[in-house]
């Protein structure tokens, strides 16, 4: 990939990255979908990356579909699917990573210690190894994609961020790999999650500055699933992602929950610009 | 320099960097000498890093010397000087750092906590802002280049390292910036350093396998000088860093103290393989 990447940019093309951790969702194609002249040449990784599992998480049991993924690359027209081995990624006497002091603390991050920095370790490889001018994240990891941002400005790393918007379910759940791991009845139990985001987003909407208020509903609308553990809900400035009191502008509600042994996180734009971020298509119902 | 490395880039320069923090000398001349033939384009920073420094450390009155090292740099050669202002380095949001999980531990890195994380986030950032494709550093910071080598290949970066010799005074002491801060009497009393180094190398190349023994040896020269503090005498394996016991093979010794308040640090290459590095010119006198 390395060999290839000099060759391509020797010949002046513009290189655009896509990097996964495989067994790809429409939302994974739909980012793909926005490096649509962006580039000249498309890369999509595949790599499960050990570093950003804490010990007890799920990295071994985490879904895996190299034939299905390498189709659905294909069809979406991707030029390189780079899936490197994790003994080359990681040799023995790797030792090196990113740390990002602050955006790392609060969310995910207190559940996750590591996990960030794992992220942008691989983040910045692949950035290294695929030498792209462009790269695309989701949105449904607004926390990752903030942190990636701010390396890129630290590091002054020469990569253009494009994210794109959460996709979902018809039911509004947020589209990821990790969806798979729920039974059926898990799956239905899932459909809160959403929901509790859209009724933040309406009542933020409507005019609702107290951020604890919206907290409460979101938390409340969570607990009518007996079955659905509340990890975290939070609603941050979206740039520093510290705590906001009142909704005075844009501000992000970020939400993680356990169903079952699946850990299911989602976010949304809520308080003034906020309601253009709709968790249900037009006309579809939800209850 | 962002906007002009693309350029350059775009031109088909290979780029090379001597990354300095002033107060040029005959070492930093003699790396930008070693950027000759390996590159079109030769830049040279002038940074005093904030960021390595610790708190207690000489930032505040580390030497400078910008009309003296821009005339130093042209007639050395040098196209681009590169002086960046600290604000726009480090701007108020800034809070991103490299880590090198062992390399750091020993040697310098037990004494200047946070030290080396400073070192190898300011070489990244203008790698990155300069594009360059060759850069050069200066052997007398021995843990430094093995470490910033370690990020070179664990972060996948396209950059090819050349490490020049240290470059000393005619009495055998390392030049460095930090020279500058020694009174006449102080000036003499470090002539014990590159002594003591001499004494150990010629020791294992006579066949003295004990480091124990040699760094015995390297204390008691030392300690000849009562104005002399030691804070560290080690032989080490120049890949890992981690202690030798025997030296059977080119092993590093690396030695810190303090003269008066000045830090003084200096390294050499001993045992098979390791005497081709005197530390006295041929012929000169040294007692």
């Amino acid at each position: 990939m390395k060999a290839k990447a000099v060759e391509l940019k020797a010949a002046g093309k513009k290189i655009g990255l896509a990097p996964t951790m495989g067994y790809l969702h429409a939302g994974h194609i739909s980012l793909i979908a926005q490096l649509q002249g962006k580039c000249d040449v498309k890369i999509a990784s595949i790599f499960v990356n050990p570093m950003q599992f804490t010990p007890s998480e799920d990295f071994n049991r985490y879904p895996r579909n190299e034939a299905g993924d390498l189709a659905a690359l294909e069809s979406a027209g991707i030029d390189i699917a780079f899936m490197p081995e994790i003994a080359t990624v990681y040799p023995p006497e790797f030792q090196t990573s990113i740390e990002i002091e602050h955006l790392t603390q609060p969310l995910c991050g207190r559940f996750r210690p590591g996990h960030f920095r794992g992220v942008t370790t691989i983040v910045l490889k692949q950035f290294n190894i695929t030498k792209c001018d462009v790269a695309v994240f989701g949105l449904k990891d607004f926390q990752q994609e903030m942190i990636t941002s701010r390396m890129v400005t630290d590091l002054d790393l020469p990569v253009e961020l494009v994210f794109g918007a959460t996709i979902r379910e018809k039911d509004g759940l947020a589209m990821s790999s990790r969806n798979s791991y729920l039974t059926e009845i898990e799956r239905k139990t899932a459909r809160a999650l959403p929901k509790a985001l859209e009724t933040a987003r309406r009542l933020a909407a409507g005019g609702e500055k107290r951020a604890g208020r919206i907290a409460d509903e979101v938390r409340k609308s969570l607990e009518t699933q007996p079955s659905m553990v509340i990890q975290y809900i939070e609603i941050v400035d979206p740039l520093t992602l510290t705590p906001v009191e009142r909704i005075t502008k844009r501000s992000q509600l970020a939400v993680a929950v356990f169903v079952g042994k699946t850990r299911l996180i989602d976010n949304v734009a809520i308080g003034p610009d906020g309601d253009t971020n709709a968790i249900y298509d037009e006309g579809e119902k939800h209850d």
